[in-house]
């Protein structure tokens, strides 16, 4: 049985069980976060822990743990469970609280983590994914890595069913972002991926891929169509548990030559050589 | 300590829990009713429990248990904490799965009910409400009651803030519903709602309110604005669980005269008469 963590107490998962009020049950009133696992320690756990802060103080969480706090227990997790690749899941919830919309007078809050194995350096989709377009119509603050995500599910429940890896999410053909993923093409050269705004989340890996790139590609932050997606030259996703995978398919549109895009293999063999120089 | 039902047991609330892997607490993956206890039996359980299974079935989630058995667990919840006025909740989430957004593979629901007291006769609301006007924020699925209800929660908290009891979502200054209620307005005497959609939840009051303006006020289902609302003769809510209010303020509007209006109060009164032989 895999160790967990919640409120405070490392446990077995299949005993580590929350209140029927809680309100992370009651109202997907709550945050969350995934950082990657290599080499045995944790990817960029500090940039995820300074998102969970704005996320918290957007929906008025106090952060149960110092960010101090949370790196022992994330990096204890990814030890108990033996994780060389892998990831760890943290989870805040506004807690159990008499049922009422409207935050409770004294939030509690309730904290829970996990870790999980995932193979990072083979991963078969670095062969290439398929994304499968989805109307986004999820809520208009998704900069807010909330866990009210039933659009999420909805859309990757659809491109699961539809042979795909991704969901595309489009606001009119106007790109958003990928179901759990940001999502970039290459023009003429040139990376391009949406501007931050409330229309997206700001992804930690999509960040360390700016300035990745930047260190040798020209980059632009620009929305893109779908249409856009089936004429470049390239296209991929970014996301800290799958770093970034090419896109060689959207529905029955081959992307570029259908192939893993040259820019794209580069800019992932240089976030692995990053991933390796902060984890050794 | 108050009793409640989870999958298939009575038992005692404070030990009612689920496990952190439950799909309502990681994705908000869940949907829910509420239904009104009056006279010490349900009201309306019936269209409740037809709304549940709309509900379930968008998100592909079985139905946990027959029509039936939901009507015995919710009336012997009621009974068993001795509740003459109140309601019932009940919430069915697609259970404990591995994390992944699409669905499980093989869905064992989670399902659990509670029960609250609450006055229905002698609500202090009754006297006017006030309204605090929010745009709404949600996703384009309204029509599902899920639980992935950051929005509602974000609504009430700052209609709250504002000393308001209810939020009136609007789009761009078109009223889209309450936080947690369908709104109305009276126009020269006729009573006004927006028609359904998917923008809106298809209340169950709303539906009962409707047919019963219908025996003796003009009803229209049509959208309307802020404006109107400040400009309108009368303003209401309706919910399962606070039947029919008067709204006499929308922020620092008052409404027609300030007061609660005529015909509100005629279906506030015609509401009560059919909710007492529903239940007697």
């Amino acid at each position: 049985m895999a160790t967990c963590w919640l409120n405070g107490k490392f446990l077995p998962e299949d005993q580590a069980h929350v209140s029927i009020f809680d309100r992370g049950l009651l109202f997907g009133d709550g945050v969350y976060e995934v950082a990657a696992v290599f080499n045995g320690k944790l990817l960029d756990a500090d940039l995820h822990l300074a998102r969970l802060e704005k996320s918290l103080a957007a929906i008025c969480i106090p952060n149960p743990q110092p960010t101090s706090a949370w790196l022992e227990i994330m990096q204890s997790l990814a030890e108990q469970n033996g994780i060389a690749e892998g990831l760890v899941y943290l989870q805040v919830t506004s807690g159990a609280a008499e049922r009422d919309f409207a935050f409770p007078a004294n939030v509690t809050p309730t904290a829970f983590a996990f870790a999980r194995k995932k193979s990072l350096t083979n991963d078969p989709n670095a062969k290439g994914i398929v994304l499968h377009a989805v109307q986004d119509i999820r809520w208009a603050r998704r900069d807010i890595k909330s866990v009210a995500m039933l659009a999420q599910v909805l859309a990757k429940q659809e491109a699961k069913a539809a042979g795909a890896f991704e969901a595309i999410m489009h606001d009119r053909g106007v790109v958003t972002e990928g179901g759990s993923s940001n999502l970039w093409i290459v023009q003429n050269g040139t990376a391009v991926t949406r501007p931050l705004s409330h229309s997206i989340l700001a992804g930690i890996t999509r960040d360390v891929t700016l300035e990745l790139a930047a260190m040798g590609v020209p980059v632009m932050e620009r929305a893109f169509t779908l249409d856009d997606v089936r004429a470049a030259d390239e296209a991929f996703m970014t996301s800290a548990t799958n770093f970034i995978l090419p896109a060689i398919r959207l529905d029955d549109a081959a992307i570029g030559n259908g192939a893993p895009g040259p820019i794209t293999m580069r800019l992932r063999d240089a976030y692995f050589v990053r991933a390796h120089a902060k984890t050794t």
